[in-house]
């Protein structure tokens, strides 16, 4: 049987069983739980202001202001990234993704579902896109109409520059719709100042509130633009969006605990600094992560100027006493749950520095590592491609 | 200021500040909000098997056995709807909707807006689809190789007869699909006996989990022949069974917190007999809500036997100082949140009695109602169009 974990997990203070290191469902406080102990009415006027409150903070983290609209929606972060596409790239448009991770290759996997043109630029899991190929393609392609990137790529956590993605799609007047679901509200993003059309995200990553509601920041005028581009009723944006404009509440039945708890997220960020603060954090617990792994041997996938502070891939130890699914499950036994790779190229783990974790917690988790290789007499951490 | 609501209320045993008297959101227990207050990780055994319980528990509720399989789907019951309508009937198919409500009419526009063939057949409000019509149009139609009903039309209320449905739609040899989102887990449903191929309902209503989790349950045979029929990735109801089936997880994140609300409030179905418990409880407040109304000079819009027990559609009183919003309005003051009318046909509100309510809430729920009347000075509360 393995050892107990330390007290402090036990009794932790966001009320978990355990910690989850993981990209989401990710470890969230105590209070943002608690708050989904009332049962709201859907059409109430307390729970009305509710959703008008969130929405107009969405759009302040964002730096949004008077352009921008936030049009949450039900379901996980693909639903809306769904949506985005469906609604505003018209049946006539067509989309370029960059692709680096299985979150740029699902964006292409969505167009192709939903019956749209789109075409991908493709760079390797441990790179950033091609900026270059991305202003010749974008010069030689007049028909591609839109253009769609991952801010953070959770697959590798590389940390795409968004900025100068953003130069180049507007230096040849294309829309921008980006994916920024594990970044949002932790790295610094100013739509405006990028020019783009649209950013999708989820209450549940950066943000901190639990899964289940995923929203997007949307440039009005191509909203107003985008009536019935939609290829569903459900993932309906601009639908989504009229509706709640006119009366404040849902068209569909909104998940209302899901919604209280994410007002409570969103006001422990703002209490934290919002995006600053919790950028700060993250760096922070990801520093530590990342130095305490090397000391334990580990190798990281990216060079630290890539990486995000938001989830860090390890590579897998070259070491035969190396089992990962035995490394997960003694390591969760003693309350740290991490997540597996997601690569094509190599094999991985990944640790997220996400969620209500401070670098206290980071420092006992990569402890228990440390016990956890002991155990398991793991002696060498280094990855088989390792000189 | 209206005064305070009785004590009970208060503290009432759910943990809510008001009791929801509506068709969803509606008041849950206090032990299914508790079941919130742990964050799962998506990807952990104890989740995968908290899921697969709710799964096989769901197909057990439906009478499912081994020939259909439960596919439990992120947003509202539209959601679910929708993705039973785009993965079942496929591009070349033609559905034909049996509508006698607002649910009825949404599926119509669902089909429409995925492009997909419909017809409707409509009936009025206050009454069953015509049946004999249905038998006359299938043998007239043999393009049509669908048919989708509303177990219970929330619209007003009306229990619609499913099995006479069924034993038509079987008669023809066409595909059964039924939206039973208010009724499953309360009203009878022997999915195998009446021979559809899927039923869609939601964790939020006689289930009495919270909102953000629909499922449906489908036949197996029909799922298998229904690979790449979606008209969107994140509503294709035969990935989501393919991937859950293959490892036990998600596609994409699941609302973790919903889930084990969920498995809670099944647990307490089950402690309250089932179906046949549940009904009882339902039909016991609804003839005492039905009762006490009558007794205050209100009107059904439906007579007995065409009411399910539910929700009761109430005509508006024709008396000059009954104003809706007022009445709304003290009676959420006091504790007690009611629902608007949502016929076309005459004005109407709505009184739910579905949730964790029991017969004395409902009576204190009348209680409170005759007193808000006798505040605003209403004295005949018989509807305009009364004799």
């Amino acid at each position: 049987m393995p050892p107990a974990p330390p007290e402090k997990h036990r009794a932790n203070p966001t009320g978990n069983d355990e910690f989850l290191l993981t990209p989401g469902p990710l470890t969230t406080s105590l209070s943002v739980k608690q708050a989904m102990l009332r049962d709201w009415g859907s059409r109430d006027a307390g729970f009305i202001a509710l959703n008008r409150r969130i929405r107009d903070r969405l759009v302040e983290i964002a730096e949004g202001g008077g352009d921008y609209t936030c049009v949450p929606l039900q379901g996980s972060g693909t639903f809306v990234v769904e949506a985005m596409l469906g609604t505003l790239v018209p049946p006539t448009g067509r989309l370029l993704v960059l692709v680096n991770g299985a979150y740029g290759a699902r964006m292409v996997k969505i167009m192709h579902t939903i019956g749209r043109d789109v075409v991908s630029l493709t760079s390797p899991e441990d790179r950033i896109p091609d900026l270059v190929a991305l202003d010749r393609r974008l010069a030689a392609e007049p028909g591609i109409s839109h253009v769609a990137a991952v801010h953070c790529e959770t697959t590798s956590g590389i940390l795409n520059p968004i900025e100068a993605i953003a130069a180049v799609v507007a230096h040849h007047g294309r829309s921008l719709l980006i994916d920024s679901m594990s970044a949002f509200g932790a790295l610094p993003l100013d739509i405006g100042e990028l020019g783009a059309d649209a950013v999708a995200a989820s209450a549940n990553k950066c943000l901190e509130g639990v899964p289940g509601l995923g929203f997007a920041i949307v440039r009005r005028a191509a909203l107003e633009a985008a009536a019935g581009n939609a290829h569903s009723l459900s993932l309906d944006l601009y639908d989504q969006w009229r509706a709640m404009e006119s009366n404040g509440q849902w068209r569909f039945t909104p998940p209302t605990h899901v919604l209280a708890a994410f007002e409570q997220a969103l006001i422990e960020h703002g209490a934290e600094g919002g995006v600053a603060g919790r950028h700060r954090r993250y760096t922070e617990n990801c520093a530590i992560l990342i130095d305490g792994m090397r000391k334990l041997g580990f190798e990281t996938l990216l060079p630290d100027e890539l990486q995000a502070p938001i989830i860090v891939t390890f590579k897998m130890p070259a070491d035969p006493a190396f089992d990962f699914q035995m490394f997960y499950d003694r390591l969760a036994a003693r309350g740290y749950v991490i997540y597996p790779g997601k690569l094509t190229v190599a094999p991985s783990f990944r640790i997220g520095c996400i969620g209500r974790l401070d670098p206290d917690d980071i420092r006992v988790a990569v402890a228990a590592i440390a016990e956890t290789l002991r155990d398991m007499n793991v002696n060498e951490c280094g990855a088989a491609d390792a000189a």
